[in-house]
């Protein structure tokens, strides 16, 4: 098949190339950063570029879209950016791919935003979607238009509701997740920000287990929503402890006030893709942690 | 109480305005359109306006916007006009309520468009929502804010969600609601065109009973989400019936080819608004009709 995958060269866009490249796929990339690899096509553009994006479109059988212009904490500063970023952008992308005639499309969704503060837990797709930051809002609103352009013009789209996937890769500071800045805080010996107590408590997904989802995704395409998780959940207190022990070392963690966009717990149910993806995660926490621990002690 | 009216000259705008100000508040309009009446202030500007928009909001006890700068018919042509003009415009809305410190919103969302197709009939507040016009998906992602802006900043917003509204004062002329376009067609013996074969169901609320949720909601601003509907269905052609025997005429009809974004039924439960509201619907359809034939036969 040709691939096109927008933001191929994140964290995840790195993994997720990795394997559809070793599975025989053409690959294209299309991303603002660069990245050095021989084994696939790459185009050097902004997600607002139309023109660069209607050209990285022709000859495509499946999108893999992993663009986001924004992150969860930042997001509420500047709801219009986001919106602007995010949302205006990938509805030019879904009227770029009708008239290049490709229709299907796998699309990282958040699992770990879009629900909101829970009702019960594990959340299952069914949950209500209140979000209580604009990341959020502006991925279920995408979802909303990914659902209308199905129905009025025939364009598929699988789409993924991730947990947090962690793992070798990750960015070590801050905003892209708390496993892989609390390993970095472990191996350099630096401080650890929390916010809040460290009770929060949060469904983590290694990213290998996150890449073979996506590679079902886009083998199978079914139209729907499905969360991708461990479906196990973890205060951030007991990560700390787990990796202190990995590690056999004391974190320097500095609680700080909580934030009021983060949820209390989120836990996905993630029945729904062990069936219709036929996909299981495999890692555990305790291993997953391990296999990142040496990435991060390379670093 | 100061009330800004966001859309005070349109159809309902009118309405609401008349009621709001005989029960002896004051009364600010801000529409982009001219209103000749001396009993309220008057703000003539563009919703994307800020500076407008933010002097509109000094001294003002609770906002009622009822501004929407597309409607579901057209909406799909152009969905990002439809999300600058009315989403970011919105948030901008928000942003200005929190620097005045005004704290109170009642929003005009959608009924009609906001859940898509019917899972059951008729649909409460907590039925699934997957609109199929860029219409109801921007509704819905302003709900959303609204919602974000509650939980984060403490804005309260009543969130109205109106089947049809109809009665004196709508425009004649297609775009907003098939009532006051077969009435139109009745007086004056023009064709009506009919999308379909006339056998889609609709929910139709009188404007009288409209304002009435509208005064309730702005009196009591609870937060949350509230249908409001006479909770009974009607195909086109009832309606077509109906004011056929009201006018003793027969309508000249046309049928043509059902459009892909209208849904086959949609009836909404109002039963939540009759509790937490204190309202109900008192116009029957026929008592509706009535009253609205003697304007159109005036106008």
């Amino acid at each position: 098949m040709n691939v096109l995958i927008l933001g191929g060269t994140g964290f995840l866009g790195n993994h997720v190339t990795d394997v559809i490249v070793a599975k025989g796929h053409n690959v294209r990339i299309f991303d603002k950063s660069v990245v050095e690899r021989s084994d696939v096509e790459f185009i050097n553009a902004d997600f607002s570029d139309r023109m660069a994006l209607s050209g990285a479109l022709i000859g495509i059988d499946v999108v893999i879209h992993m663009i986001s212009t924004s992150v969860p904490s930042t997001s509420n500063h500047d709801p219009i950016s986001d919106i602007n970023g995010n949302l205006v952008n990938t509805i030019n992308l879904l009227d770029l791919m009708r008239q290049a005639n490709v229709s299907n499309l796998v699309y990282f969704s958040s699992g770990g935003t879009v629900y909101g503060i829970p009702d019960y837990s594990p959340m299952d797709e069914n949950h209500k979607t209140n979000p209580i930051c604009s990341y959020g809002i502006v991925k279920l609103a995408i979802e909303k238009y990914l659902h209308m352009y199905h129905s009025l013009y025939g364009i598929s789209s699988t789409i993924l509701r991730p947990s947090n996937p962690y793992g070798p890769g990750q960015k070590r500071m801050g905003v892209q997740g708390f496993i892989g800045t609390c390993l970095h805080a472990a191996v350099k010996n630096s401080k650890l920000t929390v916010w809040g107590d460290g009770s929060v408590i949060r469904d983590y997904i290694y990213v290998s287990d996150m890449v073979n989802a996506t590679i079902k995704a886009m083998e199978l395409l079914p139209q729907g929503v499905f969360n991708i998780s461990s479906g196990k959940g973890y205060s951030l207190n007991e990560i700390i402890l787990t990796i202190e022990m990995l590690t056999n070392k004391k974190i320097n963690v500095e609680y700080r006030e909580q934030r009021n966009f983060d949820v209390p717990e989120m836990i996905l149910d993630n029945t729904k893709a062990l069936k219709k993806l036929a996909w299981e995660p495999l890692i555990s926490l305790d291993a997953g942690l391990k296999q990142s621990l040496s990435f991060f002690e390379d670093y």
